[in-house]
C-alpha cells in the first residue's frame, strides 16, 4: 500500500466524520434475513438507507444513490433481476458498488451469478475467507469451496481477485485483511459476539458502501476512496464491537448494544493506530 | 374538526383502551425491512398481527381482518398483486385500510402504483411530508418530489388529498398533522430517536390501522373512526417514544425500550391534552 | 411413550449439550416476518443457520444440511417451489425435516399446500392447537378451523396425525404436548411473554430441527431422534423463557433477553424433571 493515498492511522476517523456530515444514501439489495439489521446499522452509524430491491425501480434508485450494496444472501429471481438493473445503472452513473458474495462456493447457482457480477466492476468485494477463496478460484462455470478457512488462507486469493477485477477485496475475520493490487492493511480488534448475530458481516458490507461514498465525496477518486472507505468501515466495526461487548450479556444484548455503539463510536477510537497493520502482498 | 365526533383530550386514551380490550386483527402487506418490527409493535400495543401478503390468500385474509395496512416500501410484483387482491376484498367486506406511500415521489413505478390505489378508497393515508406532497401533486402518470420537506409544507396538500379521496391524511414528523376535509389536529411530542430505527414510521401505519379498527368497533362510523383512530395512534407513538427515550442509550436500546413502552403506555398518558392542538384548514 | 428410547429427565440436557458440540447446520425456509429472529435464535442456542429458500439452490442445500425447517408463514410462489425442491432432496439424503403449518386452517391455499407436504414424510410437525386440529381434520381439499383452541383440545388430533404420517407431532402452548403414535410428553414452564414476540413459535420450529439433528447424530435413529429432539427443544424454550422473563420489562427487552438466555441456558436446567410429565394417549 502506498502511504500517498491513505494515512491509515488518521484516515479512518476522517471517513467516519465525513460519513456523519454527509449522511450518504446507501441503496441495499440484500437478503431478507439481515435487511432490517442492515438498515438499522446504516441509520445508527449516520448514513441513510434505501433498501430498493425491486425490478423497475432498482436501477432508477442506483442512479441517484451515493453507493450500492449487492448481497447474495437470498438471491430470488426478482432480486437477481434487480441486481443486474441496479449495477448497470450504478456503472452509468459512476455510483460505487460493493459485492458481498454470501454463500458463494457453498451453493452453485449463486456462485455462477457472482462470477457474472465480477464482470460489472464492483468497487469493493467483501466476504469471509471461504467466499473469497471460492470467488477467486472459480472461472465461469467453476465450483467453489464449502469449508471454513482462516483469513490468512485467503489473502493470496484476495490479491488475485483484486488484480483481476480492479476491486478492493476485503476478507473479514478475527483480523480483517483489506487488499488491493499492491498491498494489504490488516484491521485488528472487535468481538467474536458479532459472529453470533445474523447480519454482522452483511451489515458491514453496507457500512463499507457508506464509507466508500464518504471517502469518495472527500475528493479521493475511484480506488483510493474504495480502499480508504473499506479500511475505515472495518475499523468502525472493530471499535463498535469492542464497545458493545463490554456492555453485553449474550448475543441478544450485544446486537442492541452494537447499534448503540455504531451511533456513539468516536473517530478517534476508530483511528487508533494499534488497530492497523500493513503488510506486503502474500 | 368538529368536536361532535372526537374529544381529542379524551378520545385517544379510550381508543387505546378499546384496542387492548378487543385485540383487532391487523393484516399487513408491508416491506421486508420492517415486517418484523411492525409485527412486534402490533403485538406490544395489544393488537394481533397477520402479515399475509401472498396472492391467492391476501384477499381471503382481508375479508376477515379488522383492518388492513398497505405499505409500499419494497413493492415486489407478488406484493403488488396481493395488495390489489386485499384492497378489493377489504372494500367488499368494509374492512378499513391504510395506505403508507413509502418512497412515493422518489421512485416512479411505486408513484404510479400509489396513484392507482388512491382510486380504491383508503380510510387513511399516512406518510412523511415529501410523500404526501408527491401523492397530492401527481395525477395519473405524474412524478413526485424527492426532497425532504417540513410537515407544515405538506398540510395544504394533505387537505387537498383528503378532499379528493375522502381519506384521513396524516403527515408524520416532529409535530404530526392529521387532516380531514374540514380540519387538522396536530400531535406533539415524541423523540427523534424514532427516526433512527427503521420501521419507526412504517410500524406507525400499522398501529393506525389497529386504532382505526378499535375506534370503528366502538360505534364510530367510517371517517369518524378513521380520524379518531389516526389521532390516537400518533399520540400512542408520541407517548411511547418519550418513555423509551428516557431509558435509551442509542438507537438499538431505544428500539427495544420502544416495544416495552408500547406495551406499558397508559391511556391517560396518551390522552394528555397538551399533546394536541387543533387548527383551521391551511 | 416407551422409556426405552428416551429418558425424559436426562435426555433433553444431553441433546442440548450435543447440539452445542456439533453446531448442526439447519436450513430454514421460513417467513419474512421471523427469518431474522429465527437465525438469531439458532446462532444463540449453538446451531448454524442457513436460510436458503430460493429455487435452484434450496434442494442443493437440503442435501448437505443437518436438518430442514419448512414454515408456511408467508408462502410465496417462489418459496413454495423451494419447499418442494428442498423436501424432495431432504428425503433423498435422509435429512430430517420439520413442518410448521403456520396459519393452516385460517387460510385455504396454505392449508391445501400443507396437506400435500404431509405426503412427503416430515420427521416432526410443530404448531399451535388450531393449526394441528386443522391439519389433522382436513383431507385433501378440506378446510381447517380458524379459531383459537387449547392444547388439550388438540392432543387427540395430534395422535391421529402422528399415526397417519409417522411424524412426531408437537402442540405448543402454555403446556406443550409432544405426541408420537404411542404416547405424549408434556413440557411445562416458560413465559407468556414469548407469545408477545413475533417468531416465538416459529423460531422454536427451527430449534426443534436443530435438536433433532443433534439427537440423530448421537446414534438415535429416525423417530427416536425426532421425539427426543422435539421434547428437548420445547424444554430449552421453556427454560430460556423463564430466564428471560426474570430480566424483562416488556416484550422488547424480553426478546433481547431471550436470545441471551438461549446462549446461556444450561443442560441441567433444561433437564429438570419437573418440566416433564408423561401421559397415556388421549
Amino acid at each position: 500500500m502506498s502511504d500517498a493515498h491513505l494515512s491509515v492511522s488518521e484516515g479512518p476517523g476522517a471517513v467516519l466524520w465525513r460519513l456523519r456530515e454527509t449522511a450518504p444514501l446507501v441503496q441495499c439489495i440484500t437478503n431478507a434475513v439481515v435487511v432490517n439489521f442492515t438498515a438499522n446499522a446504516l441509520l445508527a452509524v449516520g448514513a441513510a438507507p434505501i433498501m430498493a430491491d425491486v425490478p423497475e425501480e432498482a436501477g432508477e434508485c442506483a442512479a441517484f444513490a451515493s453507493a450500492l450494496l449487492v448481497n447474495l444472501g437470498t438471491p430470488t429471481a426478482s432480486q437477481r433481476d434487480a441486481m443486474i438493473e441496479a449495477v448497470t445503472a450504478a456503472r452509468a452513473a459512476r455510483t460505487p458498488w460493493v459485492l458481498d458474495p454470501v454463500g458463494v462456493g457453498a451453493l452453485a447457482m449463486r456462485t455462477d451469478f457472482a462470477q457474472g457480477l465480477l464482470e460489472l466492476g464492483p468497487a469493493v468485494i467483501r466476504g469471509n475467507a471461504s467466499e473469497i477463496l471460492a470467488l477467486a478460484a472459480a472461472g465461469p462455470g467453476g465450483r467453489g469451496v464449502d469449508a471454513a478457512h482462516a483469513v490468512d488462507d485467503a489473502v493470496a486469493a484476495a490479491h488475485d481477485l483484486a488484480r483481476r477485477t480492479g476491486a478492493v477485496v476485503a476478507v473479514s475475520g478475527p483480523v480483517d485483511a483489506v487488499c488491493e493490487g499492491a498491498g494489504t492493511v490488516r484491521v485488528t480488534g472487535g468481538s467474536a459476539l458479532l459472529t453470533k448475530v445474523t447480519g454482522g458481516g452483511c451489515s458491514l458490507g453496507a457500512v463499507v458502501a457508506a464509507c466508500v461514498a464518504a471517502a469518495d465525496g472527500a475528493g479521493s477518486n475511484g480506488q483510493d476512496a474504495a480502499f480508504a472507505g473499506t479500511v475505515a468501515a472495518h475499523a468502525v466495526y472493530a471499535a463498535a464491537s469492542e464497545r458493545a461487548a463490554a456492555r453485553a450479556e449474550g448475543p441478544g444484548s450485544f446486537a442492541t448494544a452494537f447499534l448503540d455503539a455504531l451511533a456513539a463510536v468516536e473517530p478517534a477510537d476508530v483511528a487508533r493506530p494499534e488497530r492497523f497493520a500493513t503488510a506486503v502482498p502474500a
